[in-house]
């Protein structure tokens, strides 16, 4: 089996890369040749700790496997290591061995990223020139880098909880050649396509603050309880997502289901779009909605993309199991 | 973090320190100490394979993290491969870094004949002289390898669907230096530890099979639908299982649950005996059952052990992940 390190994955992936993986395992799932597993989450009662198993099968891209890891929230702060950690362990399908281990840290970040910009080509206007950031965090740069490749972007607009985050995120703006400006959330109409990735348990952004024909991507929300925008833009929006099952349960739409606004049947996959099962954006002035809450054949799809290139390149590390 | 190949274990892990392992991991769950996760368990509809994820946390022994792996039914004919296929997975419960990798196939087998092994030392008769095997496969001559390292046997006696089967396990009987003896399904009243250790759908060993004071041990159901036992036996034996919510759900206690003979208070773990917060047997007339079902934390635990031993012994591989 093979063994691709954290510390190899940054120059073994690209965004492209990533785009394409992902945008590949969504058409997948939604023509049902890809499926994912229930998901294992547990406090363990240590160390405040989250950990458990994101799985899934790609009979398409011959993908098995899991994601393992979760969320140590004093990592940072005791021992100077990052708070989510992951590893992504893939199988053979044909004989159940086990085929790679690929650090899961950054491919986190970057399938999130890919998520959030497969659904930006797939369905924002042709013309959408601002985006609009509601989040400033370690997530957030991941996001903006992807979204400027599916978009003729002009201008960054943002918004953060904590203000002194900002100029970073505006640094990241200015690598990517584009003005920056942090607004209020009232000046978010601005935005053709809005982005949010925080991790809030109460509502941002109101209906309010977004204008027709805007595509937002909600990409914070993958918990019970978590919320990030008001329930009435989701009964507003024409709704898309990654899996019906996680949106409706630990993504965005579960308080817009819960309130009665919508119904499991109003949502649509996004690999459907991709397929073109669903048309997708039909008017300018639509608003279209992303709900993304992160799918273990996501983390597969782009592991399995990194050990391939790792073989390529000879970072490999060959193991006999 | 330490690798530890398949091909590797069967020198690094012995009966006594398996045995270990699974006592102390039972005991750590009856008293609250360690649990295991909800089991993942995938059919997906390639290769006619079963795969899915039996996790744990250990917090006594610091030790989490999950085995993967499944069935895949052809890999012997197909490609001379084992079908049972399994890989170990430990994590550092203070980082949530991986910490180990262990191959899980030898491991398995040791843990499933160390569970039975730990009920017969804990329930037993302290007499108890003959041993009765129902089922003579690959797993059946790693059971009585164990059971015979509990009791002061002195007697095999044996039956299988298939009695072809049975010379084969009376070679390893011969190896132990007992006699061997292939006996109809009455002939088991003689036995005072009976083993069962099929993959069978419909009982084969029925309450009049069984002597007054017999301990048994049933080891081959894991699975809704399978059964060994007539469930009428666990209505006249103390039953006593590794985890309550697995026996009561995929155990041989289902069918006795569904037919209303006994409830799940009637139902004990083993490691309450072990932690001495339950009496265990109390006559010699008393039957006792073990529903050995197999949970994560077995595993986990053997392979912790597994992987100390390779580190002493300079055969564990270091990779930094």
């Amino acid at each position: 089996m093979w063994i691709v390190p954290e510390a190899a994955i940054a120059d073994l992936v690209s965004r492209e890369a990533s785009f394409d993986a992902v945008e590949k395992v969504f058409a997948a799932m939604a023509a049902r040749d890809a499926y994912n597993f229930p998901v294992v989450r547990e406090a363990i009662g240590h160390e405040d700790a989250l950990y458990g198993f994101k799985g899934g099968f790609d009979r398409a891209g011959g993908t098995l496997g899991l994601k393992a890891g979760g969320y140590w929230p004093h990592n940072l702060e005791k021992r100077g290591l990052i708070n989510h950690q992951s590893t992504v362990f893939l199988f053979d399908p044909d004989t159940g061995k086990p085929a790679a281990m690929v650090g899961g840290n950054l491919l986190t970040a970057l399938r999130t990223a890919a998520a959030s910009a497969v659904s930006i080509r797939h369905l924002a206007r042709p013309d959408a020139k601002v985006i609009g950031m509601i989040g400033a965090g370690h997530q957030s740069h991941f996001q903006l880098r992807a979204a400027v490749e599916q978009m003729q972007a002009e201008k960054v607009i943002a918004w953060n909880m904590h203000p002194d985050m900002l100029p970073k995120l505006g640094e990241t703006a200015a690598e990517l050649g584009l003005p920056f400006e942090a607004v209020d959330l009232d000046g978010m109409t601005e935005a053709d396509v809005i982005i949010t990735i925080t991790s809030s348990f109460a509502p941002t952004l109101m209906a309010d603050h977004v204008a027709p024909g805007t595509h937002l991507t909600c990409m914070g929300t993958d918990t019970k309880g978590k919320q990030e925008v008001e329930a009435a833009l989701l009964a507003r929006a024409t709704v898309f997502c990654d899996e019906v099952a996680q949106s409706t349960s630990i993504g965005e739409a579960q308080h817009a289901i819960a309130e009665g606004l919508i119904s499991d049947s109003d949502i649509a996959e996004i690999g459907a779009v991709i397929n073109g099962t669903h048309p997708g954006r039909q008017s300018a002035d639509e608003i279209t909605l992303f709900d993304g809450t992160g799918v273990g054949l996501q983390d597969l799809a782009v592991a399995a993309a990194v050990v391939e290139t790792a073989i390529e390149k000879g970072v490999a590390i060959e193991v006999e199991m």
